[in-house]
């Protein structure tokens, strides 16, 4: 399936959009033929449609000269969705998709631009379901500012995939000057974060319902890439950023320890959580620095730049709750320890693995 | 996961790579931890080193410049595989994965320069079998000259997908000049394959097991853009390329028909086919012109160019069988007649669905 050409502008003509006309996706809907081109159709081109749109191609164009004007270097990054449930309190499977590919080009200084779209469908799957995860593809890409290009479909039986996996994969250009990285950290470089924690782990585990929590949970799930250009601007000494998705913010300052060769040193107190996260996780006995996030950066900020960056950040409608919660160290290079409440301290190590599966 | 950073070279230290010590893979190998960690450096970092290689951050970079360097458009394409089984004659999901990329780069005439690789595993797939099947894609990335630049790693539980996914997506850079388009072919323009069809169809339906033949059918799948670029070089008028895979050569005549507006007339006589395909095709009663392939494309070349790039094709060792198996004609635009060997006409429809589902 090719979904859009951009440029060059195709000479042949338009043609006529398929339409499906069953309830279900059926194997056939992933074999290439006419019923293929019809679920295509009838879902992602209707949903993607865009001037340049041709349906016609493998694969899509676009002028290098129309990257090279946003900066020198690309950015390429993928990612694969198989979120369980697909539709959750904040969003859905086809919300995260977009948002988290934006988000991974972001924190790599990345303005992103295109998008691929490639679907696994399990054979059953109801159609509105997923012209209502396109729909959501569609309107996170056109807010974010991004296209997406290209795609395809493949269709599998009954039982060898769950519902639906959704993989996507970004082009963006950094700017010239901008070089981030996890190994860049210096010891007294802040880090911050840009607002309260773990509200999509807490939300997906909620949602999955065996806890029966009535408490209101939602995803952060957003598109990052304006906090981080205004963030950018304001400090462009900005040594590194990640978004702190699988593993939480302990696996990615654990990430920069490691990197940078730097000592990390957090205060329990400044890290922001909101009351209902911090409830669920001491009903769980979960760490709240390892529940996912999508939609919160980790930032590392030398220190003259923390103030505007921070003043920046909270001026931004994804970063109104940003705080500056610890700084690197020269000391214990490799070590992410905590100042508790309590005023103890304690190491904030590396899981081995996640406290939940299927968390994006 | 990232698994390469090619430019700017990262100034951080490269980190010693994990080992993973259990025969199979579990849920926390998914779950962005130490454990994703051991299972990305032991089975996909081994497996795709290269010297630029970093596996610190969330996407790949590389100076626009060197993809100027190369032409003037950049082309970006993506893809799944899910074909069952993971493993058969002539290749693996993982030798797939790759040469069906840079195919579907190639043939808008791009040169294949970058993949990303996200793979899905279901829980408890033997950690040998991805070693191997990692091992398949780097060695079929290099020798087609590309770099496998970024990945994802996902695990779900088991019964949530069979086995082992892969989506490569990929970008190429098209040289200033070339134009290629389904919606480009003329009347009396010539069309012409690279070889004998319908061996990887026949192929995977052969290793099903189901049917018990002996015939020692191989998938023909392989990376066709050296073959393209011999091909454009000695025809560079070359109207239109696509590989023939789901829904086989019938389905890309009809695209061209379609889109063109133009009729198709092909020989059954002039189509090659393997004897055993053949055979195959009589027993089952399948038609060959629908059985898929992975290392196959469909021509379009004006008539005047037809002699050259017969020639070319021929030189190429994917190439040696190539045929001229019909032409385009102004009459009964958008349909594809076949002229049978035994003197009658029969028109070649589009297919509904495939003959057989998850072949790539």
């Amino acid at each position: 399936m090719t979904v859009v050409q951009l440029t060059p502008a195709s000479s042949a003509p338009r043609r006529q959009l398929g339409r499906i006309h069953v309830p279900n996706v059926t194997m056939a809907h992933g074999g290439g033929g006419k019923a293929m081109r019809d679920l295509i159709d009838d879902v992602f081109v209707a949903a993607f449609d865009n001037p340049a749109l041709s349906t016609m191609e493998d694969q899509a164009r676009f002028r290098l000269a129309e990257l090279t004007a946003h900066g020198d270097r690309l950015a390429m990054t993928t990612d694969s969705y198989v979120i369980h449930p697909i539709r959750f309190p904040g969003g859905d499977i086809g919300k995260l998709a977009v948002c988290g590919t934006i988000n991974d080009l972001a924190v790599g200084g990345a303005r992103p631009l295109y998008l691929s779209c490639a679907v696994i469908i399990e054979e059953g799957l109801d159609v509105d379901t997923l012209r209502e995860i396109a729909g959501s593809m569609a309107r996170t890409a056109a807010a974010a500012g991004v296209s997406i290009v290209t795609g395809d479909t493949k269709v599998v039986d009954r039982g060898a995939c769950d519902k639906l996996f959704i993989n996507t994969t970004g082009i963006g250009v950094i700017r010239e000057g901008i070089e981030l990285g996890v190994g860049r950290v210096r010891p007294d470089d802040v880090i911050m974060v840009n607002g309260l924690l773990g509200d999509h782990g807490a939300a997906i585990l909620n949602a999955r319902g065996d806890m029966a929590l009535s408490t209101p949970l939602e995803s952060d799930c957003a598109a990052l890439h304006g906090l981080i250009g205004t963030l950018l601007a304001a400090a462009p000494g900005t040594r590194f950023l990640r978004d702190a998705t699988r593993g939480g913010i302990a696996t990615v300052l654990n990430e920069i320890a490691e990197a940078s060769q730097v000592g990390i040193l957090i205060h329990e107190e400044r890290t922001p959580l909101r009351d209902e996260v911090r409830g669920f996780c001491e009903i769980l006995g979960l760490d709240p620095l390892y529940l996912a996030n999508e939609g919160k950066i980790v930032c590392a900020v030398p220190p003259d730049q923390a103030e505007a960056a921070l003043a920046a950040m909270r001026n931004h409608p994804l970063g109104r709750d940003s705080a500056i919660i610890g700084h690197a160290t020269d000391g214990r290079p490799g070590r992410v320890v905590m100042h508790t409440v309590f005023g103890g301290r304690r190491i904030v190590d590396m899981l081995v693995g996640e406290q939940l599966p299927r968390i994006c």
